[in-house]
C-alpha cells in the first residue's frame, strides 16, 4: 500500500493504529487526521501531534469542527456540554451503558465522512479507524457492522472509492495495547481521560478501561 | 409525523421538498438545516433563508463548515476552488459527466451525517433530503442506493435512529417542479447557478437542467 490515512485522536487505540499501519501494513506515506470537535479533553490533540511527529507522517491535519458543540447543545452529551458532568463508569447502569452520556451524537460518521472526503482529495483509497471491540458496548458507531455498512455506502463512489479499515475491531483494548508494546508505542504521549484535567481522573469510563488494559498486560501506565 | 428536519440548500429541489414536507406529509414542526461549505454560489443561502421563513419552520440553522474549502483544496472541485472554472454542461464529455468537476468529494455524506447528529439532538427521527433522479447521472451521493445504504448504517443507533427520506429520488427535476407549482412554491426565491454571480449564467450544468425543467412544465422561470 502506497498511501493511507489514519484517524488519530491521540488515545491508546488510534496511536497504536498509527504505528501498526506504518510498520505492519508497511505503508510508504501515512497521513493523519485529527478533530477538534468541542471535546472537553481537547488535550488529546497534543498527544496526537506528538505521535504524528514521532511516526514521521507525511501530513497531519487537525480540523476544527468545534461548531458541533453549539449544534449539539441540548443533547446532554457529557463530552461537549459544560453543564453535563462526565460520569464515573461505576455510576452507569446497564441501560445507560448501551449509549452512555459520553456518546456524541453520530460523531464517528461525521469524522469518517470528512476523512473520506480528505482521502479522496489526496488520492488515498485506504483509511484506518481505531475502533476496538470493547467500545462497542456503548457506541454503535464503533462496531464492525457500522464500519461495514458505511463502507457499503462509500463503495458507490464511481471514481475514487475510499475503504475504511478497522483492524482492531474484534480486539479488546488489552490486545491492542499488547500490539502497541511490540511496536514500541510510547504511551506517555497518549491521552484518554474524558475529563481532560491536568491528570487523568482514574474513574471516568475511559480511564477505567485504560487501567484495565494496562493491568491485563502486567505493565504500569506511564500516565498514572 | 410530529417533527421532521429538511436539508435546505435554497435550490429548486430542496425548496420544493420543504413545502412538500409541510403540506403533503403534514408535519407539525419542521426544522431546516443549511450549510455554508465554501461553495461559490453561497447566495443560495439567502434563498434558503427566505424559503424557511415563508414555510414557517420552527428553526432554521445555517452551519458554517467552510473549512471544507481548505481541506479539499487540490481536489479540483469547481464549486470550491477559485482556480477551477465551473464548466458549461456542453463542455462535459460522457466520462466527465459520471462524476463532474462540480462534484464535491463526499459532500452529501458529510452534510447528512451532521444533519443526523442535529436531528438526534432534537429528538427528530425523520430527515428529508432533496435528491432527485436526474442528479444521479453525475453524483453517486444523490442516488437512491446511497440513501438506502446510509440508512442501513444509521439504523444501528440504539436509542435514537434517524431515517433519511428522499421522496423525490425517483423523479425528474421537471416532475419535482410540477409538484412545487401545485404547492405554490415561489421559485423567484430559489437559487441554482453554480457560478453564483448576480444573475444565473444559463450555461452551467444546473442552469441548463433548471431551464429544461421549467420548459417541460411550459412555465417561464422567474429568474430568467
Amino acid at each position: 500500500m502506497k498511501k493511507a490515512l489514519v484517524l488519530l485522536s491521540g488515545g491508546v487505540d488510534s496511536s497504536t493504529l498509527l504505528f501498526y499501519v506504518k510498520q505492519r501494513i508497511n505503508v510508504a506515506s501515512v497521513y493523519a487526521l485529527s478533530f477538534l470537535y468541542g471535546q472537553k479533553h481537547a488535550r488529546e490533540l497534543d498527544a496526537a501531534r506528538w505521535q504524528a511527529v514521532k511516526a514521521g507522517v507525511k501530513d497531519h491535519r487537525v480540523v476544527d469542527i468545534s461548531f458541533l458543540g453549539e449544534l449539539l447543545a441540548g443533547a446532554g452529551c457529557a463530552l461537549l456540554d459544560p453543564d453535563v458532568d462526565v460520569p464515573d463508569l461505576s455510576e452507569l447502569d446497564r441501560d445507560a451503558r448501551s449509549q452512555p452520556p459520553t456518546y456524541v451524537p453520530n460523531r464517528n460518521m461525521i469524522l469518517l465522512s470528512i476523512a473520506a472526503a480528505f482521502s479522496e482529495t489526496l488520492d488515498i483509497s485506504d483509511m484506518f479507524y481505531g475502533a476496538q471491540a470493547q467500545d462497542e458496548y456503548g457506541y454503535w458507531d464503533c462496531s464492525d457492522r457500522f464500519v461495514k455498512r458505511l463502507n457499503n455506502a462509500l463503495a458507490l463512489n464511481r471514481k475514487k472509492p475510499v475503504l475504511i479499515h478497522a483492524p482492531f475491531a474484534s480486539m479488546t483494548k488489552a490486545k491492542v495495547l499488547g500490539i502497541g508494546f511490540d511496536l514500541g508505542v510510547d504511551y506517555a504521549h497518549t491521552w484518554s481521560c474524558y475529563r481532560g484535567a491536568d491528570k487523568p481522573c482514574g474513574t471516568c469510563p475511559t480511564c477505567v478501561e485504560r487501567a484495565k488494559a494496562f493491568r491485563e498486560n502486567d505493565t504500569p501506565d506511564p500516565l498514572s
